[in-house]
């Protein structure tokens, strides 16, 4: 690995970073190719050489936590940064997890035949070569780098300056597994410098060699790749949430939704950040939600017929473009369906929105009209994560609107190709 | 429409560009909540217009065949530029096999259930504004606006400059159309400037407008579109197609699948561009194949091996990676599956493939590892093309490994949201 610093000799850091991806390139083929239960043994061994190296990993993490903390990083951004045994059996767990997951490679997902009997398939292929680019939070090189390897890909993990060490100790271990079960090490790489500029390399493709790029951090790290990759991203930018308690809510079930909704946990980008209610039911249910959320600690800001009912502090128009992520809550009274799904429009971020109502043709047309990723009804937007979807995991959420919308699981890290069997079949 | 001519006054033509996004992004929502009966409603209207538009789009089409001779277009331009009688009878009988598709909006692609009770769909919907840039044949304005409507999209359509006036009836047609149906005429916009810097606006994406841009035309439009666009692309910039005659070929097979391959048509992108052969089988299977090449008028090119079991012209390093377009096929002896395989990754463009065999070991090797979007088992490679995988039509074929991939039909033209159903769960 120590040829690779030498970017003097080797051509510059762009040339480190494109045999990076040739050689992804090239084990992404062996991955592909290699059979489910090879990438299973592959998962399992990972966990069993990440235990392994729990010491290691604790002592690199103290290296990190250390010079974190002498550089002022705040107590929030050092948590996220930290790790103890316990957190380091977590990650090993998740990727035994994961090699649970049914491996997704050469699954047929549709099959028919034409009238001059060729046979056409539609069967799932890896994507190829994953690229993530993370900051703070170590854990995701293995998350990230067993998704992808359980989809049949091969995986460039590039972290956070913060978490240089931690993470290195973390990619031997995941390179050990891989060569325990027999897969090239190059399946799964850790980018092994710090130069800024190579996220730039990575975003501009690495010369071909990267197929789709998942920015895993916060809003810049994700506004600056989806500004500037030269391939394609999944990401959201911002899970602008919304809850629409309908004039058919049932009232226990809008007190739940939206207590849960904003406060289960305020930071993910599930929480919900503004609440629409029917003007119809506003006076009857909106004070006992209004109670819930303020015995639990969240603001609350109002439009003026919201305040009328109970006092808040008055909301603005940027308060219904707010992401708060945090216990603050934006409230608007809305004259019916039409307002709400034109407001979830019009301030939405495409994420998730939930309606609690009782009446089925009002649940139908909420979810129909609203264009967003996910769309719930009765139930809380917390539930916008792979995990509680079934995925077994996810490698994030996107919001874009081509090939993976909502959780990215495993089986969103597939593309697919036909196979069509013929019999001699020309064409006329 | 005349008052968008006005650049100066508007604001130049990214203002007048931009608005037009904005119209398509707003007729995109009308469109997507209109039922499938009015969509096809409108297909049918469309087709209707056509028909009665015959005389005056043949007399716009007259002009602009006259202007493109005068202006030294060659022969083989001009027939594509050119329509008649029977082709706008054609145009507007494939708008009314569009309508005949399935809609695949609201369709239910999976549902489950959770542990917890919630229930899951992922549910078909438009992508939204679909981008089409196209070059020389007037005919692909109403294609992919048909196709982009059955699929609940709003599209916009930029022609070459050759075919201007010809593209701008049909627009009239496609629009009144719309209107016929109730659906808002911005469904469907012809840029209405010949201005070339248009098509660098469309690329950025029309300040968020566009979701995705299909190109249609030559290799340098292609290119440019791949290059430059700042939104996913749905294109393939060449087939350099395979026919690979495996040992275990059936002779018969494969001298017609060979045929067949290079010979229907030439010029499209399912062409077979190369032959690759067993060596074990080379002596006996490629006199005959040759011939049946050469009597159709085929130029053969061929490695050493090659030209000593039949007389050829000299096969390079350079023939093996060029798209002819034209009746002249290269010719490889191999070695066997695995070289066969190493020489498609190396010099193929992952669009289609096909293998000659009776081996299904052989055969099955060979569409597991082939990683290109088509791969065919005993059928001509001339298959690559949505009407006849059943898809009632294609706005072109994608060889990119994100969201379409292959045959681009009225299904791919979607995406999908997840609906989820609950009693008021709230998440621990």
């Amino acid at each position: 690995m120590s040829g690779l610093h030498d970017f003097a000799e080797r051509g510059g850091l762009g040339a480190v970073m494109n045999a990076l991806g040739a050689q992804a390139r090239a084990a992404a083929a062996a991955v592909r190719e290699a059979s489910a239960e090879t990438r299973t043994a592959a998962l399992r061994a990972i966990a069993v050489r990440l235990r392994e190296a729990a010491p290691a990993i604790l002592a690199a993490n103290a290296d990190d936590v250390r010079d974190g903390r002498a550089a002022g990083l705040s107590e929030a951004f050092v948590d996220r940064l930290a790790l103890d045994a316990k957190r380091v059996e977590a990650i090993a767990a998740a990727v035994e997890e994961t090699g649970e997951i049914p491996d997704p490679v050469g699954a047929v997902m549709a099959s028919w035949t034409r009238p001059n009997g060729l046979r056409f398939s539609r069967v799932r292929t890896p994507i190829g070569v994953i690229g993530v680019i993370f900051e703070s939070r170590p854990n995701v090189a293995a998350d990230a780098g067993a998704l992808a390897l359980r989809a049949g890909n091969a995986v460039i993990l590039r972290g956070g300056s913060d978490s240089t060490r931690s993470v290195r100790e973390i990619g031997r271990a995941l390179q050990l597994g891989l060569k325990d079960a027999g897969l090239p090490v190059e399946a799964i790489q850790i980018v092994p410098t710090a130069d800024r500029d190579a996220v730039g390399h990575m975003l501009a493709g690495l010369a071909g060699a990267i197929d789709v790029i998942v920015p895993r951090g916060g809003k810049s790290l994700v506004a600056r790749v989806q500004d500037e990759a030269r391939v394609p991203v999944f990401a959201h930018l911002e899970g602008l949430c919304h809850v629409y308690v309908h004039a058919g809510a049932d009232p226990a079930k809008a007190v739940a939704i939206a207590l849960n909704g904003k406060m289960r946990r305020v930071s993910v980008c599930g929480a919900t950040e503004t609440l629409l209610i029917d003007r119809a039911v506003a006076k009857t249910l909106l004070p006992p939600i209004a109670d819930a959320l303020r015995a639990a600690g969240c603001e609350l800001r109002g439009d003026e017929e919201a305040r009328s009912i109970t006092p808040m502090t008055p909301a603005t128009e940027e308060d219904w473009r707010t992401e708060y992520l945090a216990p603050i809550l934006s409230i608007r009274v809305v004259g019916g369906i039409d307002d709400a799904i034109a407001h979830i429009a019009r301030y939405g971020t495409s994420h998730t929105e939930a309606i609690v109502t009782e009446d089925a043709a009002a649940a139908d047309a909420f979810t129909n009209r609203v264009d967003s990723a996910i769309v719930l009804v009765n139930a809380s937007t917390q539930f916008a994560d792979g995990g509680e979807f079934g995925f077994g995991g996810e490698i994030g959420i996107a919001t874009g609107r081509l090939h993976a919308r909502g959780p990215v699981g495993a089986e969103q890290l597939t593309t697919f190709k036909y196979v069509v069997r013929g019999e001699g079949q020309i064409r006329p």
